[in-house]
């Protein structure tokens, strides 16, 4: 069976072909930044023409940046897409009908990357997985006894906003204290350019200049050991720790998978400090909870997309 | 079917007969301080003797005060029972032979005490429900899609355990920033007695003197607006909102109940302050969720321990 998997980004629309248990082809284009959700839908169908179109395909996945009710193939806000205002956009409904009524699903991207991670990556032959992703922003989702947790409402999973220091630092969604607001790439740039930090030497504003502060920035400040920098990741360390164990604790998890832009850039030596940070933190005496890097990298999304079209078809 | 269930407490071994939805008989003894395991076992079939002993019934369900392994139906410690020292007791196995043969199911108290709630109480009708009762420490219980939630080790639902507050203060666990250090009463008493407290005039300490701070005397002092209980208590209910908002967010759940000695005795006000508390960081915005008070006081361990026997069978 055949099935196609799509990973749709702030930057990039990138799909896969799923023979079994082999990817057979891939393809991408850029996301379009004016247009909306239609222009979006066209450069999906873009891409599945790229790879080969929907003849012999079974059904399409589509991983989507945002809140998304699974039942309805429906997206409800896409905040980090350029151009979607929308609410509640029926993407499922409107890729289908664009490729001529093949069944599209559509899950949040977290859930999808945490579900490729459970079945092929980092977290294989393991039960109980918290998936976290550090980006701009910080998602998450959960395997629960071997299955994907939605919830009543679809919400289930976002770790991000979980509150990590009551009263603390303010996050991007308005509340105090979330763990979004002390390792999410977004919120980490915003502290760098904050006027305490500016009067430290700070290579980090020296390197992005107006720009964006990319991964990559951050990497170099760390190995040129930019204080600013080091205090920061440090809180993003902390913070991943505080959130890992409180997720391991009120669930009894086997494993917390870390992965996202950020995460994947820093690399093995940053997730390590979660465990070891995590691991003071919890209560439960011999846990046997691991912390662990992802393990797929830029294609869990696209894979994990193509996995959960299989699971829902 | 007839089952019985047994909630073994810091002082006092409650029992009750349920036959089908209804609660037939119900007997209690005090919890030996000597004597061990040995002398609890004897105590819980004399109770049962009370309950007019074990003809007619399919099962016995004891809910016990820490962590349990469930199939193995093993207390692994009973830090709240006087004289109980030994870690791993069989206790299903000791309490079964002590009854001739009749199946012993072994259960958490706080899980049990959930089960109850969700139910026969206040989570009536509801999937996916927490369940938090503030006592001496803080227990936890987790209902996910109407089951509970044990996870691979038993240890889920332990939300006491969970970090509130990065670096913040000392739980009797030995971990920093735990919500039991905030919430617990054994931890509150510490506080109400430490030199910093004892600064201010202090009502809770005058009233308890060397004996229990016990849930009546912070009731009391609240009511009269000593500005240590007052302030102790706002750090409660902060603390308690954080804990069930990070529950809700991470799960997506319908409901968090709020029982247990000190919560009970401090009322719906107390429960509705968390509940506010928790709303002002909850992420999901339209979220469902609410925080009510638990519905059956004092008979939950009980009951619930009787509903585990069943289901368990």
């Amino acid at each position: 069976m055949t099935w196609i998997g799509i990973d749709l980004g702030g930057t990039k629309v990138y799909g896969i072909v799923l023979h079994g248990d082999k990817i057979k082809k891939d393809a991408k284009r850029k996301t379009p930044t004016q247009g909306g959700p239609a222009a979006v839908v066209d450069t999906i169908a873009g891409v599945i023409a790229d790879l080969g179109g929907t003849e012999g395909i079974k059904g399409v996945g589509v991983g989507a940046p945002g809140p998304v009710d699974h039942e309805a193939a429906v997206v409800r806000q896409a905040p980090n897409l350029a151009g979607w205002q929308d609410s509640n956009v029926p993407l499922g409904d409107l890729v289908s009908k664009a490729l001529g009524g093949v069944p599209v699903f559509v899950e949040n991207d977290a859930n999808v990357g945490t579900l490729a991670e459970h079945r092929r990556g980092a977290g294989r032959g393991v039960s109980d997985v918290l998936g976290v992703w550090v980006g701009t922003g910080i998602g998450g989702g959960l395997i629960l006894d071997g299955d994907l947790r939605r919830g009543p409402t679809g919400y289930a999973g976002e770790i991000g906003h979980t509150v990590v220091m009551q009263g603390g630092r303010m996050c991007g969604c308005g509340h105090l204290g979330h763990l979004e607001a002390y390792a999410g790439r977004a919120s980490l740039e915003r502290e760098a350019r904050a006027p305490a930090a500016g009067e430290q030497r700070n290579m980090l504003v020296d390197l992005a200049g107006d720009g964006r502060m990319t991964s990559k920035i951050w990497a170099d400040a760390l190995e040129a050991r930019d204080p600013v920098a080091l205090e920061l990741i440090d809180g993003a360390v902390g913070a991943l720790g505080v959130a890992a164990a409180n997720a391991v604790t009120l669930l009894d998890l086997d494993m917390v998978i870390v992965g996202g832009g950020l995460a994947d850039r820093l690399g093995p030596t940053f997730v390590g400090r979660i465990e070891q940070s995590a691991r003071e933190q919890i209560f439960a005496h011999g846990s046997q909870a691991r912390v662990v890097p992802a393990a797929l990298g830029d294609q869990s999304g696209a894979l994990g997309a193509a996995l959960m079209a299989a699971d829902s078809a």
